[in-house]
């Protein structure tokens, strides 16, 4: 008991996959090892929905996009001729995720409404802190991978820099991720609307845009790596096919890498799907991963516990 | 000797500039005091070009844009026909600084030529490894500001991160800013150019676009700290009107702030401007500095040396 606390990475299982983690890790610290690691050059990037916290039935996200277009409605009775607010209006999740991440920036920048910045933390911060997943009637911050906290921690006390890199929104992500994850809002990347300053009466603020600034999945993620960052990091995390440039890009470098993939095979104490999945699909990752060698994470074989109450 | 070489800010003279500085640092790290700042909060963030480096006759970076113009220019008879580019062809320094930071935009636009972030990255240091200055004849790495950099480390060991924002270009300063001032790549924010990933035969690669993706001068400071940094620095450094919506977005914060500006007032070891100035002009941060108390730094008088070779 007292060796196995000290155990890092105590909720995987043995097996490639942890061992795996766990050399490269313990290479990258060894002065010694061929593989070692200048600290400053230990840059981890996470992938946020479905790599560290769930995704299903809908993006977590999406759910907090619809209520807001729910409660903005009644002001906006040209809503009902947008296919994708009305589908939000009326609830229904399948229509909007045909339109995939993209659908969720239309109904975010719906929502802009001449808000400061400090206005939508606030509206994020409220809603996070009450808001239950339809399905587990768990607080979202509760449906984050027990795993994937003990590997930000494991990495973050050996030294590496994690940081998240997802299509979802930045300003969504910053308010709860330093208390959930244990990451600063300044190594939080994400999908992102303009904002414009104005020196007002009682101090300067921030008001957000209606237009989007950056959108970082797919191709956006290794651009928004470069933008953000500035480096290529050595050790990758994602889960779906919107990861895989960040992958590529993180693969190319020189010197040793890691590049994994949570694979979602867990229908009884998660959700199970990969190739014909809408949100999340996992397609052109898994057959690269594979050919590739790069890690897959068996959510089923690997994980001992899935969420951090189990 | 032993006691001065542990003092901090060994080349500031003592003076209320030093105090007040030390006084702030100490404060934020008292657990005890009123002032402490907790450890995730102490976000400090200093322009560039005449905060940390000289800036005269003209911004460092735009030497060397002129120069990749010059060296272009054979290719591109049109540019003769260019008001600006035709300035920099015939190195009419003058004529380009009427466009202000602009124009440095400008020629670094005409720059773009297809190439790739790493190669843009290459040339940077060819030049920054090399070039030197026309008046002092020192690499211009040699001419940031000695004072400046022990501030700098003097803040790091009391764990503020340490920040760059600047109206220069990022993947400029990215190049030399670990080495010189220890501020890490992640920590660099700058005007940007687009970029877009590419999946050639030999590998991803990211190819710079020849157009602007965020102008960080201005008002495009706070908006650009709300974006890459996420939170309100505590403690901001800056020495021109560029840096007054930084200033003030700062100062706006809760609890204690330190906002303070470099005052060039040193014609005989650096250089005295700042109403009249067209680099660097000084004139409506000089007042609202005097006006709301904030740290003016008298060059001349505050501190022992400039430059670290002295």
């Amino acid at each position: 008991m007292t060796i196995n606390a000290k155990k890092p990475l105590p909720s995987w299982n043995d097996g490639p996959v942890r061992e795996t983690i766990v050399r490269f890790v313990e290479n990258a610290v060894g002065k010694e090892r061929s593989d070692y690691i200048h600290p400053n050059d230990r840059i981890a990037v996470f992938d946020n929905d479905g790599t560290l916290w769930s995704e299903k039935p809908i993006y977590f996200q999406l759910a907090f996009a619809i209520e807001q277009v729910q409660q903005q409605a009644g002001d906006h009775p040209e809503w009902g001729d947008d296919p994708v607010l009305a589908a939000a209006i009326h609830g229904d999740f399948d229509k909007i995720l045909e339109g995939g991440v993209r659908a969720i920036l239309h109904l975010a920048l719906a929502n802009v409404r001449g808000e400061t910045t400090e206005e939508f933390e606030d509206a994020v911060r409220e809603w996070i802190g009450r808001a239950r997943h339809p399905d587990t009637d768990r607080l979202y911050t509760e449906m984050v991978f027990q795993p994937m906290l003990e590997l930000l921690a494991y990495l973050q006390s050996n030294d590496f820099r994690t940081f998240i890199i997802s299509g979802g929104g930045l300003e969504f992500m910053r308010v709860w991720a330093e208390e959930v994850y244990g990451i600063p809002p300044e190594q939080v990347l994400g999908s992102s609307f303009k904002a414009k300053y104005e020196l007002r009466s009682d101090g300067p603020v921030l008001v957000r845009l209606a237009e989007v600034d950056h959108f970082d999945d797919g191709e956006g993620k290794p651009v928004g790596i470069h933008k953000f960052i500035g480096r290529r990091p050595v050790f990758a995390f994602g889960n779906s096919d919107g990861d895989l440039p960040m992958m590529q890009w993180t693969a190319a470098g020189d010197g040793p890498r890691f590049v994994g993939f949570v694979h979602h095979t867990d229908a009884e104490r998660e959700w199970a799907y990969d190739r014909d999945s809408i949100v999340g699909r996992f397609d052109k990752g898994l057959d690269e991963a594979r050919a590739r060698g790069w890690t897959l994470v068996d959510m089923k074989v690997d994980w001992k516990v899935v969420y951090p109450l189990e």
